[in-house]
C-alpha cells in the first residue's frame, strides 16, 4: 500500500511529453531523484486544477496544453492564459496520463509552488498535519476540504507523502493553489516547532478516550491525522498535546481519512468560531 | 467521467477466475447483462471487506481464496471460515485484480446481498439517497461513513451507479455488510415513495440559500446527494422537500462528494439527536 500511490504520483510527474522518448526523466532512476530540481515539473490536469493554477500569480506554468473545446471555455470564462496555450487533440492528453485520468481538455506543466517553512507559519487558525498519508486521492481530497475550511496550511513529511502533482492535484480540484504545503523532514520535530509557535496540537486517534467535540479546542490549532489502518505513529501521538476521537454512533468506527479530516475540520471550525 | 467507474466496477465483477477463459461472463456484452442473474457474482477483496462478509450471515460466499498469511491472521482472530478457503499465493490474487488493488491476501466471490425495496424501509433514522454518483471509490467511502453514522439504507438508481463489488466494496471497508442498498429505477419516484412513508427529503445543493445546519431537520430523514460537478438533477431537486447547502468558510466551496456526505451526516445526526 505504501509504495503504490508514490509510484502513481511519480508516473504522473515525469511521464515524458511530446518531446519525450526513452531517455526522459522517468529513466533517471525511480527513488533516487525525489529531491526538487530543475526537472521537477508538476503535472496539472482537469478543469478546476488547471484554471485555479492559471489564476494563481505564484504558480509559474511552463507549458499549457488545451483542446479546442477547453480553449473556447477558457475564453468564455475570461481566464487569462499564460503561457500561450498549445492546441492539442484530446487523445494527445490521454496519452500523457493514466487511462482513468479525467483531463477535461487541459494539462499544464508547472513549477512546484514555493513551500513555506514551519517557522514561517502565522500562528492563527487551523493547520492540518498529515502523518504518512500516502494515497494521493485521499491527500488531494483533504487539500480540497482544507481549502473549503480556510485551513492555513498542510504540514506533511518529505518522505512517505505523495508529491503535489498528478492524481493528488486532480483530487484537490484547484485547492493546491490555495493551501500552502509545508514539508518537514521529521514530523515529531515539526510538531514541536508548531507547539513552540503556540499551536495546540491534537492528534486524531480512534482509540482516544475523548471526543474531539469535547476537547477544549483553541486557536492556533494543529489537527494531526494518521494513515488509514496504521493511524498515528507512536512518536507522533506522544508529541501531540492531546489525542481525541471522532464520536461515531454506527457499527463501523473508522472513516476514510479524508472523511475523517472533513469532520475534524467541521468540528474544529465550529469550536473556534 | 460517467462511464469509467462503471467499466471499472464491471471489470472487477466479471474478470474470469482461474476457471476463466475468453468466454467468461465478461464476453457476454457489456451493458446488456447488467441485470442480476446467476452469474452476477460480486468480488470482495481486502481484509475488512472480506472479514465483514464472513461475519455476515446474510452473505453467501461462493469461493474464498486466502494466502497463508491471511489464513493465519483469520485463525488468530477466530473468524469462522465458510466455505473452506482455497490456499493461494499472493500473485494469484494479484492476477485477479487491477494493479492498484490492495487485497491483503483475501478474495471472495459471493452472491450479491438481498436488496430491500424502498417500500420496506422502516421510516426512522436517516437514509442517504445518491443521484447518479458514479465513482466507486466515492460510493464506497460514502457507504463506510454511512455505516459509521448508523444510516438505515442507501437509496440509489439502478443505472448510473457502480455495482456493489470490487473497488466500491474495498473502499467501503466492510460497510457493504452493514448498510442495505435499495435500488430504484427512477430516483424522483423513489423520493416520492420515501415522502409517502414520512421521510423529510433534503437535497444537498451548493447554490441553496439555507445552510443544512439551520434547516429544521427531523426524522425520518432522507439526505440526497448529487454527483460532483453536475450536482442534483433538476427533477431530483424539485422532488425534495427542501434543498440546503453546507456552509464553508474557505475559497473553495465544493467538496469531494464523500466528504460532503460525511459532513451532512454529522450535521443531521446532531440535529436528530
Amino acid at each position: 500500500m505504501t509504495k503504490k500511490p508514490y509510484r502513481q504520483a511519480f508516473r504522473d510527474r515525469v511521464r515524458p511529453a511530446r518531446h519525450g522518448g526513452t531517455h526522459g526523466p522517468a529513466q533517471r532512476g525511480f527513488g533516487h531523484r525525489r529531491e526538487r530540481d530543475d526537472d521537477d515539473a508538476v503535472l496539472l490536469y482537469g478543469w478546476h486544477t488547471v484554471t485555479e493554477a492559471l489564476k494563481n500569480p505564484a504558480r509559474r506554468i511552463r507549458r499549457l496544453l488545451a483542446t479546442e473545446n477547453a480553449l473556447r471555455r477558457l475564453a468564455e470564462d475570461g481566464i487569462a492564459l499564460s503561457p500561450t496555450p498549445e492546441l492539442v487533440r484530446p487523445d494527445a492528453l490521454d496519452r500523457r496520463l493514466t487511462p482513468d485520468a479525467v483531463h477535461q481538455g487541459l494539462l499544464a506543466e508547472a513549477d512546484p509552488l514555493p513551500a513555506p517553512d514551519v517557522e514561517e507559519l502565522d500562528p492563527s487558525g487551523i493547520v492540518l498535519v498529515l502523518d504518512q498519508i500516502t494515497d494521493p486521492h485521499n491527500v488531494g481530497a483533504i487539500l480540497r476540504t482544507a481549502a473549503a475550511f480556510a485551513v492555513a496550511a498542510i504540514v506533511t513529511t518529505a518522505r512517505h507523502s505523495p508529491q503535489a502533482t498528478g492524481v493528488l492535484a486532480k483530487a484537490a480540484s484547484g485547492a493546491l493553489e490555495h493551501v500552502p504545503i509545508v514539508t518537514v523532514q521529521n514530523l515529531a520535530r515539526g510538531l514541536s516547532a508548531l507547539k513552540e509557535r503556540g499551536f495546540f496540537t491534537v492528534g486524531l486517534d480512534s482509540g482516544a478516550p475523548d471526543d474531539l467535540a469535547n476537547v477544549g479546542l483553541r486557536a492556533p490549532l494543529a489537527l494531526v491525522l494518521g494513515a488509514e489502518g496504521k493511524g498515528l505513529r507512536q512518536l507522533t501521538a506522544a508529541t501531540c498535546d492531546r489525542t481525541a476521537r471522532l464520536d461515531l454512533p454506527g457499527t463501523i468506527k473508522s472513516l476514510n481519512v479524508s472523511n475523517a479530516a472533513a469532520l475534524a475540520l467541521y468540528i474544529a471550525s465550529r469550536a473556534l468560531d
